[in-house]
């Protein structure tokens, strides 16, 4: 996935073109009763991540017949990327978009909102968000922060990423230097790797200088957007460290309860809907990429070895075990979200994925 | 999955509390501008199908202020389960809630909108109904009939359904007389099977008394809940016949332009939100109920035979190719459909099932 760092060099980007959205919002006859801002992670108009947040702007803007007028700010078009939130907490924006990960420094048990290596799939996380308790734990954490979380998107299951060299075994980890950041950079130290941090501009050069020997990014639709084929063919799968990466929305509470019920309503429900309408554009774009990638840019596809991922699930559970050890509250989390990934899996292995299995033969 | 005739019988369940909406739409203080009748398939509150549609309901009301008011009515409390189409068309009711396939007598192509054998899963059909060209296409098939259709639910892959018997091979579908409607029945029939129709009510007494060999249902949740596991132990899956399948609303075409825009946007959202909503109740009561048969009720849990699941998956390209031979319509729906598909499959399988593939080593 993105990392924080990455888009401080991005801010160019703030530069594209002004979305949709405020073309939609002119249309609009209403005198709006609410001016909102919101702060996003993303550079303006990042595909998928930043104009789905678009997206959800415009929803709101639609659903509540211009009553809320939304603009969205890019990364460090108004604040910093990763001051967004901050921002929201204080009330400076009332509103922000991003993934719960980024968050760490605030509380460790915020990166358990975003994704898990070998945790659950985006169908399963939403059934634990929605009807096994996740949300209710997620406001409970940001409720420290004047906040009020919920899931606005997610990407699915990420690549593993571009690798100069094959990976064949265990030992093909050992000094590999790679991109990776969060909990899966943390399992890739223990595998004996060594995980670098790099902004988003200097990835595609080091990976074709050899100064990195592979990167993760997003998944295909991402990754064809950042030429990494040139840098390197071999491309792994599946992501293991993110399966199914959820993003988010925060809202400043003083600036939520001033909203009447009915406004307070399309706020929530639009970012339901935008949880919905991210993962069916991630699903639609990744197929596309996948098919160019491989057909006309010759990657060469590949799975990681069962060895390899094995090992790497084993280590996810030590890099797991010690934060909830040392902080109660991602012990908490821990426990439900594995409570409810424990049945979501062997509901999945004869659903989904005896499904998915069945139509391959 | 369920058929026509299972709701006939059930007319009783109408009988059960008022479900929430009604408490919940008595708090709005505004006066009601638009008073809508929504006609369901299901019985009243039918669990997460019909309920469902009383939170789509909910959720419109809402995020309206209480401008629309829906009534929600179960299968035969305002008009006959399967009269909801032609209640909708003609502006009897201004919304529906049902599954697309109920309609093939109106035009064939309506049922690949719910689900094909073999065909795609929740997350890929969301990807083609919403970028992929799907809900265009559907809006042009209900055009037709004055209706706008869209998508507002789906179930994940279902079941292959409970068996007196083993199914040890395909000789063993040969004779076998099974409890499976649409498409599905349609592929049994080829494989020397006997798909028979009962009303819900009757699946039970006669799966107990051998009268029918097998039947389908729907997944843990439900099928749990209908007692069917005293009747058969041999619980199969994955249910190749409805991999994902997709609940509608459709609404009256007059009605919805009557709305203003703010309105038409919250009656769209909503039903993209509960499009989300459906599908991770699904995921979290699936999860418990299969626990529950397997460790209370001691279901055996069976995965049908790699070459009956080929048998079956060559069959279902032979009912569909017929269909699209003789139907126009039909032909231009799953030539956008399978041309998805296609994609979808190949970056399912470097995602979501390799995924799932590695974290069960």
């Amino acid at each position: 996935m993105i990392k924080r760092r990455d888009f401080i060099k991005k801010t160019g980007m703030g530069a594209l073109a002004v979305g949709s959205m405020v073309t939609g919002a002119e249309a609009f006859a209403a005198k709006p009763e609410f001016k909102w801002k919101m702060v996003t992670t993303w550079p303006k108009n990042f595909p998928v991540l930043g104009t789905n947040a678009n997206y959800l702007a415009k929803t709101i803007e639609q659903m509540s017949g211009g009553r809320i007028r939304i603009k969205v700010y890019g990364a460090n078009e108004f604040v910093p990327a990763f001051e967004a939130f901050d921002a929201v907490s204080r009330g400076t924006a009332q509103m922000g978009h991003g993934a719960a990960y980024y968050w760490k420094g605030k509380s460790e048990a915020a990166q358990f909102f975003t994704a898990i290596p070998f945790g659950m799939t985006a169908q399963e996380v939403n059934g634990w968000l929605y009807y096994g308790g996740g949300i209710a734990l997620w406001e409970e954490l940001y409720d420290r922060f004047n906040l009020i979380p919920t899931a606005a998107g997610n990407t699915g299951v990420q690549m593993a990423g571009w690798f100069r060299k094959e990976i064949n075994s265990v030992d093909d980890l050992k000094g590999l230097k790679m991109r990776i950041p969060g909990l899966g950079g943390e399992v890739l130290k223990r595998a004996g790797g060594t995980p670098v941090s790099l902004p988003g501009g200097e990835i595609f050069t080091s990976l074709q200088s050899g100064a990195i020997d592979a990167t993760e990014w997003v998944g295909p639709y991402n990754d064809m957007a950042f030429g990494l084929y040139k840098a390197a063919k071999n491309y792994y799968y599946p992501g293991w460290h993110e399966p199914g990466s959820t993003l988010e929305t925060f809202i400043n509470k003083d600036a939520f309860v001033q909203l009447p019920s009915d406004l307070q309503a399309i706020v929530k429900h639009a970012c339901k809907d935008a949880n919905m309408d991210m993962i069916s554009e991630f699903t639609a774009k990744n197929n596309m990429a996948l098919g160019t990638l491989v057909n006309k840019h010759k990657v060469v596809l590949k799975p990681l070895p069962d060895d390899v991922l094995k090992k790497l699930h084993g280590l996810s559970h030590t890099v797991v075990q010690e934060i909830i050890d040392r902080d109660s509250f991602s012990k908490k989390v821990y426990a439900s979200y594995n409570g409810f990934q424990q049945q979501a899996m062997r509901w999945s292995e004869v659903s989904e994925y005896a499904f998915m299995r069945a139509r391959l033969l």
